[in-house]
């Protein structure tokens, strides 16, 4: 993109009508349109003037801090770059380390790791009616820190996967579209495939297909979930999604095969992740203590999912797509049949051919964060982001 | 507070005569007044200039190396803090991930992690004996190094928490009491009681109480200080306090009643902390190599605390404080009753009155860190903050 | 040194021929003398503007990511203080936190951590004969993803130390050599003994002779090599060195005695490491799952240690060298008797005698690591240093 371009989405982003300011992003369904365009925006600005050398430090000091309740690297990595690239320096709550344990409220916690931080970023995926209850404890934490005047600014608290939602991963891939498919108002219409796949792990958050039909279904798009029986979302994700289409013009159906929701599919995005009723299961053993028939479960999940090897995304498969060239998906990492595993989720020649496909969809996941970020902390982003292209510090010299 | 204000905290700072550039900070009692008056200013100025939004880095690089030998989230949450507000790079050593165990000496280790490095926070407050010697035995081997021509620098040793002292707690906690009463002249014959209070804990460090009876004795405050029996603090500590309490024109008594202490006070620090006797048996046995012994002795240390439930900071007796409004201070977090535990230290109503006080009292601490870092590393440190708010760069572009 | 010989350095690095812009350091072996010249200039420049107070900040944004497989003081302190100084933000990848085990492939981790990276270091050095091919799967990947345009820029993979070399110690050792002995040039000729040494400790890899003895014969030095029998270095090294000192006019010679290879020496380098053949044996265990038998093997070859108890770096030993004064080279930490060990690699009162000479010889890795980055991420280093030395910004404020 030249330098004009760019200039153009900041003038855009100049335009956009957000209620981000001072505000965090939690689910993609709570924020409004704008908000979810300004993001985009946004990350693309970020993106481009990282192409073109432009320093994007709107901070001089400041923390990002992360707390990961799950395994990650990917968000991980992409969280610390986000920061780094806005000039915060990057630090990690973690619970082993710190006094949380020993009878610290969330509340005390949130506000004592805040006094100087302009991002909390969270992951907990892992217990079912938890993770979003959890992240809107510290936002409420933060924001009562910041009324009482404890904190002097309001960190954002930033989503990186919680039980219901992931929404940058969600709006990674709807950039990855977005650019894919030669903008927005492109997706009215076309059909995306949101599927299970077979997996020969266990207890994979719901997280991604709740975010997939719940966002890509505002955009105009006929979005088809497909799944074994026992594998359902979330209610309110299904009801959120079908509400979405409603409002759009597109649509959300259900079916129970992969080859019904493939037929016709411009994009198709197969994935594993866990029977719910399991994770409620898993959840309430957990909270009551009994880890030991944790195991036992794990068991009963994994032979439940071995029912369905039938499930993997193959070339014949793919070729019942539009003009057998769907875009494939994945938020990575795969399970790659004969790679990564025996069987898994997608077969090698597929993913093969959509492998730097997928590594494009993962980079937009930083830039999406930044922009979360940039939205969230200052009332007039594209002012500033304007003031750095016009009087530009280079961002590594030259 | 106005611009013009912290211009006259700056010129106040640059009056001050200190003896900390090229040297550490380990023990408040070890430090002159001039010392912690100018820590006290700097902190104060660099607040200040967080919420002016003026840019507080004087590295441009380098590192600020923490060493946690026990947990920690504030603590360590502060130290991070101050190293992104000055421009430091913080880098953790972890003894786990180094080859620290594996026959270094404390002076190798010190001078391998200190080539490019400004200031090393340490904790190490589990061993009655060794907390305190072990921050000296680094600080002489990096001014060793320093003399010796192997380090271009000579970092600072800052106290995290050791078995004697807590001067990042305890400074803060002064700092509190200065702008809560309005300037360190008041605090001349205000009455603070510190006293022990019943934990479900076990094994928390004397450091905080002995930090806080060495240090407001030194501006002429009635200290009281109140325990169960066997549960003396150090020696040391008690004759340092009777010292300062003699030499400022304030008082030291020891009482054995919780209610005794709070009659008439001004300020309480209701606080649990371990006896002293069993904290030394639980160091020889753990140098003994006799770790099964431990657990035995915990629960003894439990059943003595349990004796003891009745040492709650309750309504009752804050209405027995100086017009039942005295100022309640802990370092959290605190043991609320009710709330983190079914009996504990203070009553969830009085904690609840106080809880935003307690947060601001906490939030002191990074910038304390900070000031003892910048007068230990800089010879004049008031010459350069001049110059930062006289040429400002922001900390966040706006 | 004046700022008119730093002036000098930088025209001579503007002059040096390498090949090292978008490519990697892994083995020294593999990189032209004119690689290892630029190195070792821009070492020194990089130290020199650190003493002169002058910033080297090259990067305002980027990552520097560190993946120790292996135990690390110093090297993670070095590879962090590299990144302060250039201006990059450290993230290290651990893999217990990441989701590296569940199947990722290392094309697909390498390309997801390197979408703002500038420097991948990698430690890995347990397992003969998989080290140094890890990272060149690293390498290749980071190639790979650079040229299909998923990474917009490619970041260069350093190795910190891997089952054949340790080159930013072996290159930290020559910087070393090049000034005690006042120059490159006043290397030819000098005598070198690389020796095995007794440790208690089992395991120690072999990359740093070997580095030493490929790295010094390439500048007419006279190495000898002396080892218990079994204590073998890979056939691809002993041929590299042989090679490298008929090229250079130097030698390269294996004896069996310690006295021997002392005899004469200008420089001595007594230090343990493993039996190659049990380090064989123990990967092939570990490959195989068993895990068991690992035990038994290292109770195998601490038994064989033992019996060379004799191989330690005596006073007596060291009159036997140059004017008996030989300089004594230690990576660090060393096995000292008496002092971190009962029986060890030298005597207390010969490592007293150096310690500080191998504190300096230890600090000057950092500055290596920050060459290696220097030269392989621009294309005309010596511009940018130049222009950062006549527009200088100070490393701290002043």
């Amino acid at each position: 993109m030249e330098l004009a371009g760019l200039k153009q989405l900041i003038a855009a982003l100049g335009e956009a009508r957000t209620t981000l300011y001072q505000k965090d992003f939690l689910l993609t369904w709570k924020q409004t349109e704008g908000d979810l365009k300004a993001v985009l925006l946004a990350a693309e600005i970020l993106e481009e003037m990282y192409r073109h050398n432009l320093s994007t430090r709107v901070f001089h000091a400041g923390l990002a801090v992360s707390n990961f309740r799950d395994k990650s690297t990917r968000t991980r990595f992409s969280f610390a770059s986000a920061a780094s690239l806005l000039g915060l320096t990057h630090q990690d709550l973690d619970e082993s380390k710190s006094q949380v344990s020993h009878g610290e409220t969330v509340r005390e916690t949130a506000n004592m790791i805040s006094f100087v931080t302009e991002v909390l970023g969270i992951r907990d995926d892992l217990f079912v009616g938890y993770g979003h209850e959890y992240m809107k404890e510290v936002s409420e934490s933060v924001e009562q820190g910041y009324q009482d005047g404890v904190l002097p600014q309001r960190p954002c608290v930033v989503n990186l996967q919680c039980d219901r939602d992931h929404p940058t991963q969600s709006m990674a891939d709807l950039l990855h579209l977005q650019k894919t498919f030669g903008g927005l108002a492109n997706l009215k219409g076309k059909k995306l495939a949101m599927t299970w796949a077979f997996s020969p792990s266990y207890g994979k958050p719901l997280s991604v297909p709740q975010g997939i039909i719940t966002l890509m279904t505002r955009f105009g798009m006929h979005v088809t979930l497909a799944h074994p029986e026992g594998y359902d979302l979330l209610p309110e994700c299904l009801e959120a999604a079908q509400r979405h289409a409603k409002t759009s013009g597109g649509s959300f159906t259900k079916v129970h095969s992969m080859a019904e929701a493939f037929a016709g599919a411009d994009i198709v995005y197969p994935k594993s992740w866990a029977p719910l009723s399991l994770m409620e299961k898993r959840t309430a053993l957990l909270k009551a203590g009994e880890g030991a028939k944790v195991e036992a479960l794990e068991k009963e999940g994994l032979a439940e999912n071995a029912r369905h090897t039938d499930w993997e995304c193959t070339e014949k498969l793919m070729t019942a797509t539009r003009d057998g060239k769907a875009l494939y998906m994945h938020c990575l990492p795969a399970d790659i049949s004969s790679i990564s595993c025996r069987e898994g989720e997608v077969a090698a020649s597929v993913f093969d051919r959509y492998r730097n496909a997928t590594y494009h969809e993962a980079e937009h996941k930083l830039y999406v964060i930044a922009a979360m970020i940039l939205l969230t902390r200052f009332e007039h982003p594209a002012k500033i982001l304007g003031e750095l292209v016009q009087k530009p510090t280079p961002r590594r010299l030259a």
